[in-house]
């Protein structure tokens, strides 16, 4: 495989855009922040403004990091149930079916008393393990448990298809769907919706009776007694991103979400020890974490999720301070790896603090390295990169901007 | 359906762009004119410069709006006859095929003696009343008269095509042509020659001895006695644009053309009383009548006509002029409508005096509302706008924009 001419690091901050905040006198959290490192390396290096799928789209961080990695998700984000699936950790391959679950409670006629099973918290996990694995007509069914009643089953085997309905009725006192192919001419339809079906039997033959159910009906609690698909995907195949850019690729995750997306498209995985993905994360292991994939690796991405938090919290003092912690994370990686490199420092999205949401604003966005050409920019704001030489770019542009700086990029003709 | 959080107004100055003026001191009409308000809001918000299509590309009005509205008009746009007939304010639906006709003179052995029937223009709309609502082979045959010589046949039915060849035959001494089908195994195309066919037969049965022509020959007028189809082009289904955004909306219109692709979207279309889409039109009334839409509508669409007019009649001095009175609609809106709101002003396209028809340059865009980031922009024109935060957008940009500040836009992913 091609060793890079130098290595590439992608990092993203959650979420990092904003929009003038009245409190801070209208400067943005980022630019509020006091953040040395990234204004010097605004100054010795190119800044702009970046959306990350197209203007004014707003982005998930799932469609954001799939259009960053150079995958268009219009084309790749076909439902999402293998998204939620990838989101918990799970594994996802290409032409996987994968559907959002809920654990529900139904009574013996299958109508649902409680969609979410009276949102159960605790035992969710061995509930899980009693139908994760099983093979239904030649199907690999894993199953696993996310947060409180949620779920995500994922359906591995051939001739499958995503065009079928839901099994969850989306309401109380109803009786359970049948799941339907779109067409009943589609015989990979037609055969998905068996297996799903006879998988939420099989839940709830195994559910009904089992020990957390039988201990959550003598607390007079509705039990997590069937598990009720819906939002069927497939994921498609993908070329995997280290053989498409021929390079050796790591992730640096904090997120179940990340770590997912980074699999599905073929990249190795590190883990920071003591990132929380909170604001509490261990940004200086996240620093030698990096440091070390550098070493290791020609290409890196890395995602710190905190600004994103606050954004959603509408905290912008908070925000401001998970910035000056991922300032500082940089300055320590600078110290601890010391060949140049190339970075490109960004956002995966803008998430305001007056929104609460992810906006459609684009996000700041900076390229750091030997031999580049500069702009006037000196410091690494919203504002300030608006004017830089990188103009307005789209999250697809940012690998091959890297990949031809890292020397790893075959010409595109004579 | 979803309200919107602000309403959104994309007002557009049709052919505003320009090119530098030897008589202006090199400045653009726009630069020149006298524009207190749009200066200001270019202060207050952020601008760009605009490629209706994509840069270089010389849009009509009719598929920049296409493509300002969100829809590929490389897609959409397929034969003018479609776009032809919306310009005269016909009704035409997604699988409708349209052409563009001509009033034309023909002898006894269906030789074309004139191919514009002498340019007529009186008594076209009787004559054709004469052919309008025909039903031919089960298709239904809706024919309007244009200006002078010109007119639109729409065919309404199940299994048409657009693939078929031409009556005229654009050049007179010649016979008139049979439509014939492109690909002579396409059922569809087959058909709708046949019926195109039987419609110019119909059209000179019907039109030969009409009082219209009796008199037209006691005048030594050569008489419009066929109706020479051309240029045939089917409509695309579309999905509708208030369904598609999930907002409500409405164009507050002058002109037949932008009607027409307003309703054929599927927005509602609004008049405003004494607006003519001329350099004479009441921009007092269409100020209120967007100030009334904006009370209604999530989302308001209007064109204003007249810069394009005096770009091809190169003439700067009119055209700073319409500006001008453009930039006081916008302050008479400001004052009837005092709601914040997300403003859009711009062009669909560049009409440059110097080049007397519309050219693929960039045309200036405004971008005003509560919550957005500013940039350093102090004037609205051309040059000054090449500086703003904006950056070069797309048409198809817009409203994506739009709607992800108006709070409307669904996120894309997690």
């Amino acid at each position: 495989m091609a060793r890079a001419l130098y290595k590439g690091l992608l990092l993203i901050a959650d979420g990092l855009g904003d929009r003038p905040v009245p409190e801070m006198g209208r400067k943005t959290p980022l630019e509020y922040a006091a953040t040395p490192t990234l204004d010097r390396l605004a100054r010795e290096g190119e800044c702009g403004l970046m959306d990350p799928i197209a203007p004014g789209i707003r982005a998930g961080s799932d469609t954001a990091h799939l259009a960053i990695l150079g995958y268009d998700p219009y084309r790749v984000y076909q439902g999402r149930g293998p998204f939620e699936a990838l989101g918990i950790g799970m594994e996802v391959r290409g032409g996987d079916v994968a559907l959002r679950c809920n654990f529900s409670t139904v009574d013996a006629e299958m109508r649902v008393i409680d969609r979410r099973a009276g949102r159960i918290t605790d035992g969710t996990r061995e509930l899980a393990e009693a139908v994760n694995g099983v093979v239904i007509d030649g199907v690999q069914c894993f199953f696993k448990e996310s947060v409180a009643h949620r779920g995500a089953l994922v359906l591995r085997g051939e001739g499958l298809s995503h065009r079928i309905t839901d099994v969850d009725p989306h309401a109380e006192g109803k009786p359970i769907h049948a799941a339907r192919p779109l067409d009943s001419d589609d015989p990979a339809a037609v055969r998905t919706a068996q297996v799903v079906n006879a998988f939420v039997r099989l839940s709830y033959e195994r559910l009904n009776d089992h020990p957390v159910n039988r201990a959550r009906r003598e607390q007079g609690l509705p039990p997590a007694n069937i598990i009720l698909p819906r939002g069927a995907g497939v994921a498609p195949h993908l070329e995997p991103f280290p053989q498409k850019h021929g390079m050796t690729a790591v992730a640096v995750v904090e997120t179940g979400l990340i770590r997912g997306i980074a699999r599905f498209v073929g990249m190795d995985t590190l883990d920071a020890p003591g990132a929380t993905g909170g604001v509490d994360t261990d940004y200086a292991s996240i620093a030698d974490t990096l440091a070390r994939a550098l070493q290791r690796y020609d290409f890196v991405l890395c995602n710190v999720k905190s600004p994103d938090l606050c954004g959603h919290d509408r905290n912008p003092h908070l925000k401001a301070q998970a910035i000056e912690q991922i300032d500082g994370l940089v300055a320590r990686l600078l110290e601890g790896y010391r060949e140049p490199f190339y970075l490109v420092f960004t956002g995966d999205h803008s998430t305001p603090c007056s929104v609460g949401d992810h906006s459609g604003d684009p996000v700041p966005v900076l390229l750091h390295g030997p031999d580049l050409r500069g702009d006037e920019v000196l410091r690494f704001h919203e504002y300030a990169c608006a004017r830089g030489a990188l103009g307005r770019l789209r999250g697809g542009d940012l690998v091959p901007i890297l990949t031809q700086l890292m020397g790893v990029q075959e010409k595109f003709g004579a």
